[in-house]
Formats: C-alpha cells, structure tokens, sequence
C-alpha cells in the first residue's frame, strides 16, 4: 500500500490503487444525459450521478478507501468523525461493509432524520452542542475511550484519493471531455477531480461552482490564500465548509476557475434537473448547472461532465414548498 | 419489414427487428439498484428506469417503433393519437426526430403543462372537450384534415412490439430473472413484456400490478374476458385506460398474476423510491413495489425486475404535499 499522509504526494497511482481497494463496495454510478438541459445551455452535458450511491453521496469512495486501507488492528477499535451531513453517513455506511464501528459526534439541532440515517448503517451518534467548543470536546472523548481512527470529511489525502476516482469512471464513460465541474465546499471532490483528471486529461478545465452566500473557496481563490466564511447561509447546506490545507492544495495549483450562484438560481438549476434529467439530488448538486446557465460562453460547444455529488434530501421539505418563513 | 397487423401474430422476429429500428433514437435505460428496498422487501429487485428516456417514459420505445416503420410516403402526412398522457408526449417526441407532423388531440380541460410538454417536442395540440364522443369527433376531423397515420397509445402491435424491448434489454443487463413486474393500465407495457419473456425466459414469472381504484385488468384476469372500469379515479393517473384485444391477448395467456395496491401504499412506495433509489417517477411507476410490499412471500428471495415506467410529474403538487381538499 502506498504513502497516504500528504495531500500533495498522492499521484495517479494512489487513484488506481484506490479504485482496486473500494470497486468491490461502491457503485459504477451511471453518466446520464438529458437533450433538454444540452440545448438549453448550448453545451454536451455528461451527469455524473454520484447520488445514485447506495447511501446517496460520492461521499462513499472516500470513506471507503479511509476504512477498507485501514489495518486490521486499527480497524478493530473502528472509526470516528464530526459531520451532520453525507460524509457521516457514508462513513458508517462503509465501516458496516467492513462490520467494523463507526462514531459520529453530531450536534443535537441536527435534523432527526440525519441521525435516523447513519444508525441505520450501525453508526453510533454521540451528541454535542451546536458549538465548536463543544463538537471538539465531546470528539476527543469519543476518540479517547474507543481509540477510533479519526476520517476528516475531506482534508484527508485517503479521503481525497477516494474522490479522485469519480472523474476515473467519468472520463472512461464519457471517453473524454472539455470540461469538468463540480460544486466546492471543503474541496474533497474538486481535489479528487483535480489529482485524476490533471494527470489523465490535461487540457480539460476543471471548474468549481460554489454558492454566492458561502463563497469562501472563490474569495481564496481569487486572494490566493484560504479565507474562512463567517456563518455562511445557503441552501446548499453541503457546501458550508471552509477550504483546509490538503484541499487548497489542488484548488489553487489545477482548478481553471470558480463560479458562484444566488441561492434563486441554485433552486431553479435543481428543479430543472428532477424535471428533466429526473434523478432526485441536493440543492448543492444544482451549483454547478446553475452556474454554467450564468456563464453559457464558457461551456458553449464542450463536452462538459457535471458532477451530481448527492441525492439526500428531505422530501418534506423541497425548497420550492411554500414552508412557513420561507 | 416484418408484418405488424395483429397483436397474437408478433414473434421475438418481431422484437428483434423493432429493436434494431429503434436503438439508434432510444436510450438503453440504466437498471438501479437499491440495497434498501431489496432487505425491505427481502427480493432483490432490478429497477429498469425507463422514466429515464429523453421524453420520461417507456413509451417512446412503441412511438419510434411506429413512427419509423411508416413507409416514407405515409411519414409525410405525419402521425396522429389522442391522449393526454406519456403517449403523447412520446409520440410527438418520436415524430421530430423523424422530422413529420405529430398531431394530438387532447381535451382542454388537460393540465396545462401536458399541453406544453408536447408543444416542446413540436406537436400540434388539438383541443376538444371532456368527452368520448368530443374526443372521436375532433379526432376524425384531425385525421380527414391531415391524412395523419393513427397511432393507438397501447392496442396497435407496432407500440407492443416496441414497448416488448424493455425486456429485451433487462434480460440483458440482469443476465436473467425469477419475475418481472410491471404496471398495468391499457397493457402495452405488460404486453410487450409478455412477448419478450415468454420467448427468451419461458421461466420467469410475469406479474403486472394495478391501482384497487381501478383493477379493471384484475377483474378482467379473473373473470377471463375484459370488463372495463366505470370512471376509474386513482392517483396513478397513467394507469385509467382499459385492456383491448390485442392487449388482452397477451395478458390472458402469459401473465402469470395480477396484485392491487391502494392510493395511499402506492403513495408510500413512490416516496420510498424517491428516497431510496433517488429517481423522480410517477405515481403509476410505483405500483409494482407497492404490490410487493404487499405480497412478500410471493417475491422473497427471488430476483425481480421491476419496470419504472415513466417519470413526468408537476413536481410543485407532489401527492405527499398538503393540497388544499386532500
């Protein structure tokens, strides 16, 4: 097994040895296409359905390489993490695979349903207080009596070569393409995205798409050093995160360029995609067809692969319900 | 060009020939698994996601087959149906690409997006009142006006044969199966399904599933000649019409049973779906599961392909939001 410990040492073949590692577990999620969407934006559209993953989210890939490299002696005492999103679910998820445990402090105010999802895959909810205070504590003693191998959500070079081998099957499936675009939050998918397709597909650009109101990974981007977002707000509740060194890392030495969105234009991408290419997914997965209808010159003509990094939602609650506030 | 005139005359010649006439426009629709709803259920359910066509339905697969086996000649005066639904849609979609006219008449009480569903496609709505008598006078007018070639929505063995490569293909992609389920209104689909698997997996079970609120094709199987429903009303609207004679045809010699599912366990099952699988379908889509949610002993342990049929709903009245009256 090769070296996992730098973001910045992980090569094309950390991807492939990856790929060997998880195949067995995650699914080779369908490219699908709707002639709608392409004519609509002027571009050949490619929608790399990651929420067709059995626990919804691309999320698996990386969890899955975190927990099946571990060895057998740490993977005994199970893994751990703090994540009220995709990235909990997934992890316990693919600890169940391996029948190892898997702990996720969560803060109490997290949606039941969250909660109801990773004790489904047998994973073990300790909760803390809305409060990073309190997330880290109550972490530390979730890890100091069970041991468990800490997973970041996506500053984990493990966790980001397991990303990488998304944009692997899509430029298989596709055969090639001009473009890639996927949303950024903590950055895990686009660093992934960034380690395959700079060594694979040289000349296809790799673009971001972030939400106008959490758009701290375009700000770096442009200041070129990480600045942090202070409570961001969107809808794209999976995007709220801030870059962190592994990630910023491929961010600022591949990606062509970062494009934002209004939380309006992001709920209008979504319902277009249920409408048209009638796959279930996350307001976060809507950031990037949102902002390729905002910048139609850029995508005219290509072959772009658009990246759908998830489909859990609350069925309950679709942002364009009218819900009392809103 | 093999003969299409009656529906007990269609062979797998017929099939296979069909489906060659037809790949070059059709998609080959993704079979999705489901972890989930395969322990829910105990089977292991193969969905074929045929609300994954371009137009959001299998029945594109019987209105190319139609459109693109008229001799050029009768192509030129362009096809004709009446239907409010996915035929009409289909049909018209099926139409542009062979570049005739498409003529539907639909009564103009029908949801306004229908209308502009089959405009989008380049079909000419016709509107006549709410009526059998209205719907036949406006339609013979449309035909004597345009000469157009009628294409019947499920009773023409054109549509049947094309709608029987559905199972050609999950043959295919599943490498065989104990069962298939598939919904049941007019019956072109269970039809189609007949042809295809009766032929290549004599074996495999042919179950079609039907709303209680309107079990006409139940009652039909049961008594052993068509009885049509009286004004059937359910929320598996793509499900009202009767059986015909061809379509009876295949349904009294092959299918093997035939399960009811009420309203509100087809609504749980479409919400399951959403949930789990993560594809938009609709209300009629979600009856086979909802019948084995129903009938577990029959399907327990087997494998089972399930036909999604089609996936266009008014995603702003979703059947689990609060509707006024509902």
């Amino acid at each position: 097994m090769l070296d996992y410990s730098t973001g910045p040492g992980l090569t094309i073949d950390h991807v492939r040895e990856t790929y060997e590692r998880i195949k067995p577990y995650i699914r080779r999620t369908p490219v699908l296409k709707s002639d709608y969407l392409s004519e609509l934006t002027g571009a050949d559209l490619h929608f790399k359905c990651e929420n067709l993953q059995e626990a919804g989210a691309f999320k698996v890939r990386g969890a899955t390489n975190a927990v099946f490299g571990l060895s057998e002696e740490k993977a005994k005492k199970g893994v751990a993490t703090h994540s009220s999103g995709n990235h909990a679910l997934s992890l316990s998820w693919a600890a169940s695979k391996r029948g190892i445990p898997c702990y996720v402090v969560m803060p109490r105010t997290a949606p039941q349903a969250k909660k109801d999802a990773v004790r489904r895959y047998g994973g073990e909810v300790t909760e803390c207080e809305p409060s990073t205070s309190s997330r880290e504590a109550t972490f530390a003693e979730v890890q100091a009596r069970t041991g468990a191998e800490f997973i970041h959500p996506y500053n984990d070079p493990r966790v980001i070569a397991g990303q990488a081998t998304c944009s692997l099957e899509l430029l298989e499936q596709t055969g090639g393409l001009d473009a890639v675009i996927a949303p950024i939050g903590g950055g895990g998918m686009i660093s992934g995205t960034c380690l395959t397709v700079s060594n694979l597909a040289p000349d296809t650009a790799i673009y971001a798409a972030e939400p106008e109101q959490a758009d701290d990974a375009y700000r770096s981007f442009k200041a070129g050093h990480i600045i942090a977002d202070d409570a961001p707000k969107t809808i794209a509740d999976g995007l709220l995160v801030p870059l962190k060194e592994n990630t910023w890392h491929f961010v600022k030495n591949y990606v062509t360029d970062i494009f934002t969105a209004s939380d309006q234009e992001i709920i209008d991408a979504m319902k277009l995609t249920w409408k048209f290419l009638r796959v279930v997914m996350e307001p976060s997965s809507a950031v990037p067809l949102a902002t390729i209808l905002k910048n139609p010159e850029v995508f005219k003509g290509k072959r772009v692969g658009v990246i759908i990094t998830g489909g859990n939602v609350d069925l309950d609650k679709l942002p364009w319900m009218k819900q009392s506030g809103a």
